[in-house]
């Protein structure tokens, strides 16, 4: 069994790379990191050694390796379609984290390549998926206990961005997780999206706004609220509810634990992202790898990662005409059956 | 002291108006049922032979009569100015169902009157604003512990309406909870509003747009999202919460009690509106006649009825023509400052 | 109707008796305050003044003023016995304060003067019995849903006592409010009582022992654990919970709503129970007038004070002893089913 | 890195066994099965299938194997000393589920035989110490936030158990987890221990005392009170609160999400411990072969085995003899500090 391992490569080794190469080498069962690249060489370096990886100049190396037999790409998004392409034409399945690209024509290109392969290669890292708590809302949802799906209401709060983030990064780098959200619990496409924003934070650069309120509609109907507010300084802080005709389902608390003094009962909230979905995360990673295995991309494909992006685009285009934007459906290429 | 208790006189007994009834002559303290009128006179005749009250064939001798001192209007809305003015008239103090009447004019006849008359007598029955769990949510906004204020979301759902029950009554009968809600909790007045229709529930109506979704900004560009869902079936559910810049702070929850059994932890909720806002609707009248005895309007007046129905006119708009509408700012008159 | 406002004295306006005249004054209907009396002279005066009522020398002139129909005895306990027999003996109607007195001895004094006089007269003021939350627990119970009771458990904690407050007073002052809420709840007697100290909190007197842990069961043998624990510094926190055969059921969160910042998720507690139990005092004051006008005790009758005293003297010799102490049930007088 | 892999051998494959297998197999870093034994031949063969194991015919072969390098034991309890001395001298590490043996004698044994043997090889299945929520409230009294622990109250409780389920086994199989979980929090040993049963629930075997309650005291006099309940019928539930001198700290909601209809609040409960630990569990393996890596055993040690099973066996006689039960505190070897 031993020498079955599949041997991980990972490109980008910054926070949520650096993440992964943990969860592959530490936390999951039937891989191991052969290789890693960044260029943070120094940090890479370490991280390598830490790992029993060895740490490649280039990304190109890295997928090409002979040691490597998938890959996951934690590189910044600019990135993701160039070197999702590259293990594509090196036949190697590929976790790719979000967004698939940037641009709706580089998911585009991946899809082409990825069909032309003939082989189902690409997973986009929609890490909510298998969160447990979406799951419970899934099936609740499936199993017809709350009727037909009506609305959908997320909140997604962030502490804090650095200066550079935009309010277009708010739909590409935050929204897009709520948009593969919706897809998925309603088995439908996003058709028309339309952003609103209000009273800025004082705790926001002047060019960004936030909060943002974005409402996007489903093919068949289903208004789909999001609440994006990246500077909510308090906490981490991520929501879903859907309300169906005959009831309600929605997250649990996400609170580690109750602590009370002071007549105040205080829970303690997951402090980010990282601690939030840190359970997701490896399941994510579990799943791909068991998926591999079996010849499968169990998760979100590059046809989600087409989509996402599609819409995201179209969020951002709602950003900055300030109308609402109509989202043509896409068609699914058999291939993504 | 015996006889200085308020005579009070009941207009319309219908569940409402027979609630009202039951709380001033047997739940609250300084005042009495002397009068009411219902055109259902059997019902009326029936509930004022348990409260000791005289039935009177008409609602304006219930105003006139030299056995009342103030008026409660629980009537159908249509009738709510006239009978106002009528009490403006007969110089007593009236405590009025929302809304103060269903046109802009209406309420500005009453306005007008009321200043004339030179003495403040109307309130309107806006009796959140008398809700513990608001009320808590207002002293955290004033202490400035969440911060500026940026984002209102409100969830609004009854388990059921009568086929009668059109798009517009959601804003003029549901949603002016929420418009009076956001004036009183922001401080300021709403501006803007559009109304988002999308899937319908199959338990309403045909040409009922339920749910809907309001979204609202205020002067200083909050953004008031209301979910205004009236066939909800699964219960009564009021919710809202306030973003802060630092904080957010909530409506805790309304249950009841906790109950478990068969691997489900379950809260019993409210079934509907009379047991979810029955404490507040007794602070409400007996914040009113002790208003009353000090020479004072607690409540909302008849400026915050004017201006919710000003808003909730603009939401029918909104509705009928599916575009966002601009709300003028009213002049606030010295007389209610 | 305005005459027959029942004229209410009040003795003792301490803090719990000054709530009560504001109460009867402000907050119910059908009686108004006429008589009080408190050896705090000044205090007394002040609280007539502003409720249009008198301030009378001795406790004995209230209730034998002819201005007075009925009495509210919140004076200290030792007080309770001999003022609630001056009532019965005036033939009036009087809600006595927890405990009915300190003493069972006292306790059947008033019991036998009560049978004597051929008139149920004494309520005594367990006012969780008017407990949204208790009820809804009761509510559960007597439905069956949650199958036979088999165990009770109880938090009682109090910010702070006095200096004075002793072991003992654990149990008559703050246990003793178990002990009726065991006996209502389940319809059955406390048969046998245990105390056992554990750790001492640094925050109490040397002389007291707090927490205690109070382990009682019924006839039937429901077991009955109390923490009582009077310096908790942290609030005001009571709970409660029934585990039946087939369910469980709990008092609801008690919280007046939430607020969240700094990564922390905060619902605030009640501080004190005037606050926490405000609605239910309020409830048992209208019902204690209610009952009066129909001729009946509605909530706790005396033979429920005696019963509570019972059990609080056993629980007294439990401290003391640290033994097991077995409670014989008392025979309940035909008067009294 | 592949042959590095820890190849670990699993004796016992029922209920708890088969997860182990599972979980080493697929959902940990760094270790995998090569050998497993049940008396259960068929199932065992199978589950060697599923994951690339040989099945061997008897335990000592898996515990001697040279393809295996540690071993997991989840037989029955009355196994677990013989196996676990096997292992020792074997001189390879062991993870023995909880008991580390039924008796003091026996766990007594293994002590000195992993003594002798000169390193540490042995942990005790006590998984709770790995659970988030028991390390959250670990962690909120070990920062001092509530000042000294004072009390701890737990809940412990089963859907069902088999007819053969005696009294005792509540302690040897139920609260031992409690014991465990009480001298991890509070650093202490328990000195004494008492058990009372009340009414029994219906849905018990007439000979099983089901609920009962289980008072312990520690060393420094904190209050441990259990209530342990094998035939809860709704549901797996297990709770926990420490009581301290300025505030409180306990676990969260271990619900898996909401679920609203018919005016009822409903969260989804675990439906049983594989549920409700299933995260615990694969953190307790995982962290075990992490500490085999470095050397260390990580979890509770066999010392810990013993002074648990030492205060069960306590509650064992408490049980039958009705009484209180003094615990002497066992010196700990130098051995294990």
């Amino acid at each position: 069994m031993a020498t079955e391992l599949l041997r991980v490569g990972v490109i980008g080794t910054g926070n949520i790379g650096a993440d992964h190469v943990d969860r592959v080498a530490n936390q999951v069962s039937g891989a191991r990191v052969t290789a890693l690249f960044d260029v943070a060489t120094e940090r890479a370096a370490e991280l390598a050694g830490q790992v029993g990886a060895v740490a490649m100049p280039t990304a190109s190396e890295v997928i090409s390796s002979p040691d490597v037999d998938a890959i996951i790409i934690a590189s910044p998004g600019e990135f993701h379609a160039p070197l999702t392409l590259e293990c594509i034409a090196a036949g190697k399945p590929v976790l790719c984290e979000k967004p698939l690209a940037p641009t709706v024509e580089e998911c585009e290109s991946v899809i082409a390549a990825e069909q032309a392969s003939g082989r189902r290669l690409v997973q986009v890292g929609f890490m909510r998926r298998n969160d447990a708590g979406y799951r419970h809302m899934k099936n609740n949802l499936s199993s017809g206990a709350i009727g037909e799906a009506l609305l959908l209401h997320c909140e997604h709060r962030n502490p804090d961005v650095p200066d550079s983030f935009t309010s277009q990064m708010s739909m590409t780098d935050s929204v897009i997780h709520e948009i593969d959200t919706a897809r998925w619990l309603l088995g439908e496409e996003i058709v028309r999206v339309r952003v609103i924003s209000g009273k800025q934070t004082p705790n926001a650069a002047p060019h960004l706004h936030d909060p943002q309120l974005v409402i996007m509609e489903s093919q068949s109907g289903v208004l789909v609220s999001v609440e994006v507010f990246v500077n909510a300084k308090y906490g981490y802080d991520v929501r879903c509810e859907v309300v169906g005709s005959s009831g309600v389902t929605s997250l649990g608390s996400q609170d580690l634990g109750n602590f009370v003094s002071d007549t105040r009962r205080t829970a303690t909230m997951p402090a980010n992202w990282r601690i939030r979905f840190g359970d997701a995360y490896r399941a994510e990673i579990q799943d791909w790898i068991n998926g591999i295995a079996a010849g499968q991309v169990r998760g979100a494909n590059s046809f989600d990662g087409l989509c996402a992006t599609h819409v995201a685009q179209a969020a951002v285009r709602a950003v900055t005409t300030g109308t609402t934007v109509e989202v043509p459906v896409l068609e699914q290429p058999a291939f993504y059956h």
